[in-house]
């Protein structure tokens, strides 16, 4: 049985020439990037090329505001907590309610242990940032502002450019946390007020164990892992060569294949969308409809949680998530459904370049049956939700659709 | 012209088994661990397979033990802040000023920010630790040792085991970096007091971007990056998963051939030793002579340094390091050969079970004309070193070859 992979934004897997650019690394260009014999050089010489891959797909101004990481959570915790050490007079930061966990969990933990005070900015049932709220949070005491550029679970895409221009306004550092949006949106980063950006290279067909920290010139940084000088200074360690030759490549294809690639990545998604509101009743469409990634679909179907679901696509071959990876481990409903105030829980597909329509329509062959057989097996009562919860289900904010319902 | 690489403590070469393990985690098995479905299942029983290799390695009571990292100088920075989180009462470390950067910076860093006071403590001109200034340290006022278990430019063996029994007499935890030592050595942690110890994969043929702290499952232990409940809660991001498959079958291959390479490693690392001070004049060997790693030799030659050396061994295909590649790339001399309080500077051959007898020979053949051929160009006389130097230079030691000086 092919296996029907929509769970991109989980992992990707890695592309054949990515693969193939790493290949020399872990076979005969061994050598570490510090060593001052020609053997050292052919590495650094390869981590140079990443950098300025990864520059162009970011539109990043110089390629030495780019520091290789070992993925997207630890970029996040260096950029927050290097802030609160350049800016040792501000304790305030400003993030969302619905980040992901290596934002929320780092934030949570200054909370507790260093007075630092949090503003979790709430969204609305699509998602969406509470802008008057943000506008509020915001004052000079504010170290740091970390809001993500796309969510993980929704697709929703946040106005990070100009949520960073308000930042500055206040002489807040903006970071987003944009290892959704790497290599799925179009980036220009030198014509923007942001000031740090993690990404995360297994997002796009890169390897995983590889990221990197976007630090714009003019920001001072302070290292989160301290040793050698690796990476001017910024992260201490010997380099992963293949990981960040991989990242790079990853980089260079993910622009390649950019324009050609999303109308028809966003033509699967929709297609999907489309076709399971129209078949399964009372589903509906989370997230922003204008303002979404082009990869990610959220599913809600009434009356019934995500991982049945999971488990009967799952022995079906196809493969999705009710959340993020990084919390799925959990059995805790998604923070970011519950702060869309989502009184179900819902299924995630998000699809990459490896997808085509077999796999849509394999979803739209197998999906309704089991909703059906789901909502049978259920004893809950299609009424029993509180008042509480009604103002954000879809069918009452107009995106439910009524067929079958 | 075929490459002799004796920088085998700088990086190593991955093992092509290695490769292999690591190849079906690069392609088909592309699932992100903390994913609830069938293909992150495939990933997490991988993960669980390298931890029982590496447990298998150094000798831990329980895999839950080993928590997998990006490399040493993260799991040296995780263990040493981990320490002072948990015991918020005690704000001492004591280490030795021979440490890896990994450890040094921290410590510095932490000096001047937090006013933790650092003892480092000194060595002898064959690199071993003044034991009575060790014990004179430890008070109850210490919150972690952290002392390497080899040191990774002059391979001197520091006697970790008994360290960490006088560490518990004051309460304090003890780490130790073995990045050196780990898949040289024999290991048995579950006989010792260590409480934790760092390594890296790419040390004993695996993948750079992977390593791991064993953590002693009585000790507490505070993560370093937060996020997401990867490595239970213990290092958040998600998992590299074919460098620590990677990791786990070096870990398996260090085993399997630690018994049989160990002599033959160690009788190609006495002829050079050997050869070259028969053959050098005025040349020696640093490091102590009993309790030293046998891979390494760290060789001393009068009136020269060792980065001449280096560049004419490097344009005749021979790779070597005149000190750790993490600090190769700065001009500053070897922080370890001047706390040996040794003159001059040395070249680090180090070896693996790669070399073999011709490397060695082809070493023997072509240093000493170079090691001629620098002194020639020379203008340092020899009778110009300082008084204060005289007692560690190795000939007065006893250890310098006498012939042809």
């Amino acid at each position: 049985m092919k296996v029907v992979y929509l769970d991109n934004n989980a992992t990707t897997r890695v592309d054949p020439e990515v693969f193939e650019a790493m290949l020399p690394l872990l076979t005969d260009q061994f050598g570490n990037p510090s060593s001052a014999h020609g053997f050292g050089a052919l590495a650094g010489a390869a981590l140079r090329n990443a950098r300025r891959q990864l520059q162009a797909l970011i539109g990043a101004e110089f390629d030495d505001e780019i520091t290789f990481t070992s993925g997207g959570t630890e970029s996040d915790n260096a950029a927050i907590l290097s802030a609160l050490q350049v800016m040792p007079d501000r304790t305030e930061i400003v993030t969302s309610a619905v980040e992901h966990p290596a934002v929320l969990t780092l934030c949570a933990h200054l909370e507790e242990t260093r007075r630092v005070k949090v503003h979790r900015i709430p969204v609305d049932c699509q998602g969406r940032l509470n802008i008057d709220a943000y506008r509020a949070a915001l004052n000079p005491n504010v170290a740091i502002v970390s809001i993500m550029w796309a969510n993980n679970e929704t697709g929703t895409i946040f106005p990070v450019a100009k949520l960073a221009e308000l930042a500055k306004e206040v002489g807040a550092l903006f970071h987003t946390d944009a290892v959704q949006a790497v290599g799925k949106l179009p980036m220009d980063l030198k014509s923007t007020a942001i000031d740090m950006l993690s990404l995360s290279s297994h997002k796009f067909h890169g390897p995983k164990g590889a990221g990197a920290l976007f630090i714009k010139r003019a920001v001072r940084f302070h290292s989160l892992i301290k040793g050698g000088h690796q990476e001017s200074d910024r992260r201490a360690g010997t380099e992963n060569t293949p990981g960040i030759v991989g990242l790079g490549m990853a980089a260079e294809l993910a622009l390649k294949f950019m324009d050609e690639e999303t109308p028809r990545i966003k033509w699967l998604r929709d297609r999907l969308e489309n076709g399971l509101v129209q078949r399964v009743p009372n589903s509906f469409v989370n997230g922003d409809p204008l303002e979404r990634l082009p990869n990610t679909a959220s599913i809600g179907f009434e009356r019934i949680e995500g991982h049945g679901i999971l488990h009967l696509l799952d022995r079906k071959g196809i493969v999705c998530s009710s959340g993020s990876a990084c919390t799925s481990g959990c059995a805790e409903p998604s923070h970011v459904l519950s702060a869309m105030k989502m009184p179900y829980g819902a299924v995630r597909f998000s699809f990459s370049r490896d997808n085509d329509q077999e796999d849509v329509d394999r979803v739209l062959e197998v999906l309704p049956a089991i909703v059906e057989k789901l909502r049978d097996a259920s004893t809950s009562e299609p009424d029993s939700w509180g008042a509480e919860d009604l103002h954000c289900v879809p069918g009452l904010s107009g995106r439910r659709t009524g067929h079958h319902s």
